[in-house]
């Protein structure tokens, strides 16, 4: 292909980077509401500001080790020279997307209440373009680096091996896997510490606030409402930031990478970048199409939200078409446009994962309600049956994302042509799937600053209307998030797979004359199959215990607060906010440290123990295990979370009833499983890869087995 | 090796049934206590036995069908005529297993609680024969089974075939794998029908009759109380019995499978029998060194229990040494008794998971006791708090059997002498896990019968001092049991991963041209990888729906009876508990049959799409994920049930505090979690590699891949 046209993929990011910018200032032209919306407001982003500060000074140190770690691996030859600098990018840009996107949620969040007050439409209007800064700054930012790497390892630092040649290419994608290290590294901190945040705030506000003295949720007189409304900017906005950066960039760094191997070179690698970047024109274009008509119902609203992902898709099933078959010369190989059928599979595999993750996680749907109906036998039964149903619905995502993988594999060759080009096609459907992150992270991001809006409409004694459209914005949030944890895990699965054949092209080129046995019934890949299979159970469990061992400070401050500041429960005196959001960020930074370590430690040691077969067993132990876990507690949590939602909306005995009161504890197990352990078990399976590539060359040397 | 040695296999057999029967005489010589006393005991008695027939007649329906099935398959060539018959007789002896495991336990109940008003130590005596009987029964009509088909095979229907050769071996272990395969779907109903049983009217019993009607548990004025103890019987008894006989039988012919590829042939497939013979001597000495004075305490009982095991253990560490050199041949092949390391590898992880189990779910230490005091702040936390236990506790029994693996691998000369002799090792060392299962099931299968003891002391309103030494001892049941789940689970992941070198063994015969690829980048693999470790998460979630549904009917009906029948509680009218039994009996038979089909068909279905690498890729992942999935599941419901127990000694506000509400909700959500979901999934994966296995024939000929 001629290279030229690589230029389209800087291009598209500046757009995307502008189209932010200018929804951003669209956001900020909103009136943010009387002057005590403005206080609260401020509070909340101070609070945030302040966690991401501690969290960046935290988070920074570990990159400085690992920096100098890489450099004495670069230095030792180990390592390419860019290998750490590559690292430290991947880290910044990651946390930089959360940042962005944390400061115009935090700035969204009063305009989106003042708006609400308004209609509805105009509160979807401020919250729908407060998401769509942060979708379009992740992509924009994501492709930018993508497209510098790209450019300064081609045309400056490795422009003395042959142009084109896969040994360039091979450097190239050695490198940018690097950048992919750090943003999940980074990512993984940043999901992690905010989801510990975010829900040890939220569980300890309630279980003292609602539970023990029985004030509502978001009463100002709660000492952790501040910290709540904290948390779901650090957590559920910063961290899903950071989290989908990684899975847009990691999908992308995975498929160059494999680009060599199946003998595609530049073309191969230009062609998921250039994807990403016509994903962007279409999801622009699709932002347009989400608009309707004044004091329009849900359901309207809804499928105004859909209509823009669907003409996303459409423009992408059009585009991809001469993409394919331009860079991969097809007019010579005519069977190479057979990759074309990877990107539709993964495109609808995306789709129907979402699809069904919102059927059993609505409650408009058969399996939630039934959930809500068995909070009428109390507590247990709501937790049994919501485990239940999350394991059951582990099965048709499994079955699609099997589809797919095959379809995908057999499109671009796998059986005709040759293994790696198969694979290859799995790693581009990974890229189809996340093509249209732009908008469908602006239709998921929205919930959060729509949750906040509520928040400060509560505490700042808005009408109960006010509420109440914040709430049916909330609710749409929740729909549209399902959506997107179904491409955010469908693609985390794939780009795991296509990670684990980079790694294993990164050992064939460090130690060509390796004896790689990957059957399954070698013991190394056995073992490391059982310990993969354990890693997102013990992960699982340190972030859970994790976010009680937090909460459990809360609420030792909470009863503290209502005990000793006297006046407090009568709100003639001011409970003292600061402090509860200094022991959540604290705690947040204590407690991430031993589950990030975790997924950076583990694929090293059993390396060093097991040898390169074994962490080949590792990975998929690990991507297969940690898939299945991750559906199952993202499912369960959100079933849980809306059947609670339906007993409220009067099923069943409606609040205050005893089966409210059941549906509330499984609400509460949910919080951690759905906003802290499930979300970040899809940045350790890609993780645990690259760090596993990153480490190759030491491990190659110095394992025991 | 000397053929005629081979005779000691049926004679310990016999020796074991013989022990098994005196035990049993010496149970009924004590007396049953009052007439009332004798009623209820015959009232369990006549449930258990209704059920059991009522299950044996469902899955008497389902054997008849296979037998059609396997017949047909025989008949067109695909299998060895001798398949359906092995196959009845698996699914039957097992059953047998179960019954006479019942059988005793249902006539040992009232006894125990009448000798349990003498003394604790006569009650110790009575619940402990009995649970020899069910542990000798067990092994005992393994071997002897195990030996008849061996002489038959061998000197009646194979005789033809060169004595001691390959081929011969081969045909021997290929029918023999079928009656594996008929115990464990035998295995597989007992446990899941049994399982939903209890569970069923345990959870109604206790949401209606506690909970609602505030009456104490066991209470004879509950409907449920006596399906309630019919549960422990047939459920924890005879599904339990069933369930393990299946492990026995299982890794002894994985084993005898692997003799072969190994180049062992005669001696290395008479090595687990004569091992399993031994053990049952080795057993028998061990039973005879639990003896304690009158009076003891609770830590006195539990170490007489534990000496029997270690005897036990100790010879077998002894004999195995002789048995080796000499089956193998290892005076002219040294490096051969290497497998002797195999042998003591599996029993120290055996025992070593045994105590990691107890550890996660004992009271007298720290993980349980945490989890009793998060019941201060509610039963949310004490969810997340058992679900990370849980989660926690599968790291170390994972590195024990990855470690396991790779010492019998590499001591019985895996990579010193080829895979196969290393494999066949990993099967030796199931074997020695469950040498000494004789014994180790006897100190765990008492522990029902202690449990139905304290039952009919309560509805006999004998004093209160005899419902403590029965609670006693069937708290001293609760610690055995743990070490008990131990070899359960740990012997299961060592015979799947036999099992699935066999299938792939079996398949090299079936088709020795065919393409083996069983690299983990193979997309079938890959994929059938997810698929595995899927299937444990929907076979848990069926099976615990299934609990739900079950007790569901229990509810209402044992509110119907307290609302219908006049006088009930005032305790002048009798509960109708027959119903309550025949819901159950009902509802469990209903219930069965979806889970237990999952189990046959998921590796058939997978077979015929991906083919023989998609099904071993599926087994890979049901055995990595199932175990860590089924360790979960029992620490989790282990650890709830004794948070339960500790609160109740009187900690934290001891019974009827909040704190003690919230722990009752965490044991509930554990009842199916350690009772049926997770005691299943040991067979599951066993079940799915037999099935493969006998299906191979039909896969490699129609597989679509």
């Amino acid at each position: 292909m001629d290279e030229r046209f690589f230029i389209l993929v800087p291009i598209g990011s500046i757009i995307a980077l502008c189209f932010a910018f200018f929804q951003a200032k669209k956001v900020l032209g909103f009136s943010e509401g009387s002057e005590l919306m403005q206080k609260i407001s401020r509070s909340v982003r101070q609070g945030a500001n302040a966690y991401l500060k501690r969290q960046y000074a935290g988070v920074g140190l570990f990159f400085a080790f690992m920096f100098v770690v890489l450099g004495v691996m670069a230095f030792t030859g180990f390592l390419t020279p860019f290998v750490p600098f590559a690292f430290i990018t991947g880290g910044f840009f990651s946390g930089l997307s959360g940042f962005i996107g944390m400061k115009i949620a935090t700035s969204a969040n009063a305009r989106t209440a003042q708006a609400s007050s308004e209609s509805l439409n105009r509160g979807l209007r401020v919250a729908f373009s407060s998401g769509t800064v942060m979708g379009f700054t992740v992509v924009g930012l994501g492709l930018l680096d993508l497209s510098i790497w790209f450019f300064l390892l081609k045309y400056v630092f490795y422009a003395d091996l042959a142009v084109d040649s896969a040994a360039q290419i091979r450097a190239i994608s050695a490198a940018m896997l690097t950048f992919g290290m750090g943003a999940s590294s980074m990512a993984l901190f940043a999901r992690v510490g905010g989801g510990i945040f975010t829900k040890a705030a939220d569980v300890g506000a309630d279980l003292v606030g609602k539970v023990e003295a029985g004030i509502p949720e978001d009463d100002p007189r709660n000492p952790a409402v501040i910290a709540d409304n904290v948390g779901d900017n650090v957590g559920d906005v910063a961290g899903m930031g950071a989290d989908l950066y990684e899975s847009y960039v990691g999908s992308i760094v995975a498929t160059v990478a494999l680009a060599v191997s199946a003998g595609y070179n530049f073309g191969g690698a230009a062609v998921p970048m250039l994807i990403a970047s016509i994903g962007i024109i279409a999801s622009i274009v699709g932002t347009f199409f989400v608009r309707c008509k004044e004091n329009t119902n849900q359901k309207v609203l809804l499928s105004a939200l859909r209509k823009g992902t669907y003409v996303s898709s459409a423009i992408i099933v059009i585009a991809a078409y001469p993409i394919i078959y331009y860079c991969l010369d097809c007019a010579n190989n005519p069977a190479r446009i057979g990759v074309y059928g990877a990107i539709l599979s993964g495109l609808i595999a995306g789709v129907l994962i979402g699809f069904f993750t919102e059927y059993f996680t609505s409650q408009t749907y058969k399996p939630t309600q039934d959930l809500a109906a068995s909070s009428l036998t109390g507590s247990a039964t709501v937790i049994i049956g919501g485990i239940s149903l999350g394991m059951m619905s582990t099965l048709l995502p499994t079955l699609i994302v099997g589809i797919s993988v095959m379809v995908s594999f057999i499109c671009s060759g796998g059986f005709s042509v040759g293994y790696e080009q198969g694979l290859y096609g799995v790693g581009i459907s990974a890229v189809g799937m996340l093509s249209t992150l732009g908008i469908t992270l602006a239709t998921d991001a929205y919930g959060p600053v729509a949750d906040n809006a509520g928040g400060i409409a509560e505490m700042a004694h808005l009408p109960a209307e006010v509420r109440e459209r914040t709430d049916a914005l909330d609710s749409l949030g929740n729909t549209t998030a399902a959506t997107g944890k179904g491409f955010a895990i469908g693609s985390a699965a794939l780009t795991a797979l296509a990670l684990i054949v980079a790694y294993l092209d990164e050992v064939k080129i460090k130690a060509p004359d390796f004896n790689l046995d990957l059957s399954i019934t070698n013991p190394p890949v056995l073992i490391g199959l059982f310990v993969g299979a354990m890693l997102p159970f013990l992960f699982s469990s340190m972030t859970m215990k994790a976010v009680g061992r937090a909460a459990q400070n809360i609420v030792v401050e909470v009863r503290r607060q209502f005990k000793e500041i006297k006046g407090l429960m009568e709100g003639t005196a001011e409970a003292d906010y600061a402090t509860c959001v200094d022991i959540c960020t604290r705690g947040a930074q204590k407690e991430m440290i031993a589950p990030a370590l975790t997924g950076i430690i583990s694929p090293i040691a059993v390396g060093l123990i097991l040898g390169v077969n074994g962490v080949a067993g590792m990975l998929a132990g690990a991507t297969a295990t940690g898939f299945v876990l991750a559906v199952m507690m993202a499912n369960s949590g959100g079933a849980w979370d809306n059947a609670k939602k339906y007993v409220e909306e009067g099923n069943y005995g409606g609040k205050g009833s005893e089966p409210h009161k059941a549906t509330v504890v499984g609400d509460t197990v949910g919080d951690p499983f759905k906003d802290t352990s499930g979300p970040s078990i899809n940045i350790l399976i890609k993780l645990l890869s690259m760090v596993s590539i990153v480490f190759a060359g030491l491990v190659i040397k110095f394992a025991l087995f």
